[in-house]
């Protein structure tokens, strides 16, 4: 991805990117640190030169090493003179300004345009960028750029999405395990042994599964149930009892390095018929949008086919009724990366290139179907890696509501 | 909090705090929305009035609404007519500027002196408080305040700390079985079963342990043996075999809605006599620290106790040397809440309250002796509330290096 974001800084006529990392996860620097886990750090990588990392404590010398590892030069806190900074400046924001100026000498960029991005304290990186505009730095959003350049990933990037898209699918398998060993009590609710399956049961189990494989869910994740899977984003809660008969949407997003991102939606016992109904549309529309998925295509012609599709079948869609909370009412897919919600994107407004699916990216494809008066979600999401043939499933999941008919395992 | 915010903006001369979320989790987004979960989110804090949440997608609207439990008043993204905006806008930069003036607008805020905070997106953050410069608002660093008045928590919030205590407290409690019930094989490699019991094996178990309570690692967490846990912020290889005879440093920094803290040093079969002394030593440093928390102490004047105790016993520290990567080498400890470093600081250049003990202050006391040329490392972290009268230890665990010594529970 350097050679593309180094394409990028040329066209935006910038001197270097800057990327001021809010966390040790800040997927604006992850890209260029590899394994290295920083509590603060400072990427600059100067036009046509190799990523510079700063890093702000003595204790945190082996985790930035690791950043050489992925062609980063690392500048530690001795060579930057750091306690002498942290000596003679009064506040964080104008210790920062100083950094940043170091930072730019030791990387070796004079003052100029400078893409900015990552997620740093806003009040301390507005000022200090304020502060370096009167040594004549100019900033502008880098993040366009990036997120530009972050989709093009290399095979190691690759490699870890696809163990963290198996791991997903191996949790998935373990909550159909979990809820076709429930039993049914005479309310209809779910039992585990003597207790309600609730939501916080399958999240606890998904936690644990997702733990022995070292992934993360810093986004959380959804298991919602009838009236609260009506609601796409709504992730359920904790002591909700799981019930027969009704729809149970879950959607896990954990990271590695990298994210995965995949939907199914269970039902056990007898499937009401406005949720069959709807599921076997999602499942259409998301083969509709798989066979039309490849290099080439765009995510936002793919979205248009995909609502109608589901209007065909009768329900309304963000295109035929844009204020409508039932029916089809969120985006068809999303890239998947560093970021849960990286480039490509689907939406109208995602022009050229951010809006094209190409070679090489890892995307969502996620048509669902909600009725929030009725009480019902269904969602189905795979992964997919596009390939100018088509796409490659790195979710190849059952698709059934019923978790009896999930094979024990892939 | 609120009270503690306004007499601050007050005392700022400011109209607002504006925070710009970069995530879900945003430690200066957190206070303000309760269990609500977004995937962006600004929040507008009128001088004088309450909260204002500005959120980006209908969907989320079940999440927004968990605000209004804590007194945030939503404002959706209907009221502010968002969809217009999206239309009208061509780049996120802009629209973040335009959502921005009409979050002021509907909170009440004329425009004047705001405090900024938050994680947001740097470069779209930095051009949206430039643009707005130009309508006559201006932008300082709100960190500060926020940070200050965040430390002072209502009940509901140290009851949360005070789970994710107790839960942490159980993780240690299963690390030490986990030892325990290792075999040593004839080299001296820890086994578990028939594999060597690695690093990666008990992230493995300690991740279950949280997954189960309902609790995050956004920062990760520390199983550093030996050479790894010689240097402080080394979190470990996951690969690495335990080893009979060398030290284990875990420290578990795990997040509900708030965080937790803990750090305890392990050794199975036979201690070093190295080990030994400075696992004793510090001990008596943390004893000592102790002793003399209470609400009214300074922060830094424990560190300089804690130095001093340290360097009797032949150890230096980085008051005796500033530059030594061996003996005591960082701060006696931080403030914990939202975020894992919170107010009130340890160092000297933390000034008036920022730097001193308050009663309801929840803080961890973490004195610690690395020697990276024999390899080893000892740490011992408490996270304990400070009162009037002294302290009250959440983390009231045993500090025995050897796992044997542990009860099987608390």
């Amino acid at each position: 991805m350097l050679p593309q974001l180094q394409e990028r800084l040329d066209a935006l006529d910038a001197r270097a990117l800057l990327v001021v990392a809010g966390t040790s996860r800040d997927p604006d620097l992850l890209p260029f640190v590899g394994a290295a886990r920083l509590t603060k750090a400072v990427v600059v990588v100067p036009q046509g030169k190799a990523p510079h990392l700063v890093y702000f404590t003595p204790m945190e010398r082996d985790e930035a090493a690791k950043a050489k590892a992925v062609g980063c030069r690392v500048l530690s806190p001795e060579r930057l003179d750091l306690a002498r900074w942290i000596r003679e400046c009064s506040t964080m924001e104008d210790l920062l300004a100083t950094v940043l100026g170091q930072a730019f000498l030791h990387a070796g960029v004079a003052p100029g345009r400078v893409a900015l991005a990552g997620r740093g304290a806003a009040g301390h990186v507005h000022h200090a960028c304020t502060a370096l505009g009167g040594d004549g730095w100019s900033f502008f959003s880098g993040h366009e750029a990036l997120a530009g350049a972050r989709r093009f990933k290399d095979e190691v990037a690759l490699t870890e999405m696809r163990r963290v898209a198996e791991a997903t699918g191996a949790a998935f398998y373990h909550v159909a395990r979990v809820l076709r060993q429930a039993a049914v009590d005479p309310t209809g609710g779910l039992v585990r042994g003597a207790a309600p399956l609730t939501v916080g049961c399958l999240k606890g189990e998904i936690a644990a599964v997702f733990a022995t494989a070292d992934l993360e869910q810093p986004e959380g994740n959804i298991v919602a149930p009838a009236e609260e899977g009506a609601v796409p984003h709504n992730q359920g809660t904790l002591e909700r009892p799981l019930r027969a008969g009704e729809s149970i949407v879950v959607d896990l997003f954990p990271r590695g390095r990298l994210f995965a991102d995949c939907t199914r939606t269970f039902c056990v016992g007898v499937v009401p018929p406005p949720l069959r109904a709807a599921h076997r549309a999602t499942l259409g529309a998301l083969r509709l949008a798989s066979d039309k998925a490849r290099a080439g295509a765009r995510g936002w012609d793919l979205n248009q086919d995909v609502c109608a599709f589901l209007e065909a079948a009768g329900y309304p869609t963000h295109r035929s009724h844009p204020e409508s909370l039932t029916g089809f009412v969120h985006g068809l897919g999303h890239g998947v990366g560093f970021d849960l919600h990286d480039a490509p994107g689907f939406r109208e407004g995602d022009q050229g290139e951010a809006g094209e699916l190409l070679a090489g990216d890892v995307v969502t494809l996620e048509p669902g179907l909600y009725d929030s008066d009725a009480g019902w979600g269904v969602r189905l999401e795979d992964l997919v890696l596009v390939t100018e043939a088509g796409i490659e499933n790195w979710t190849p999941l059952p698709y059934a509501l019923d978790p009896h008919e999930w094979p024990a395992t892939a």
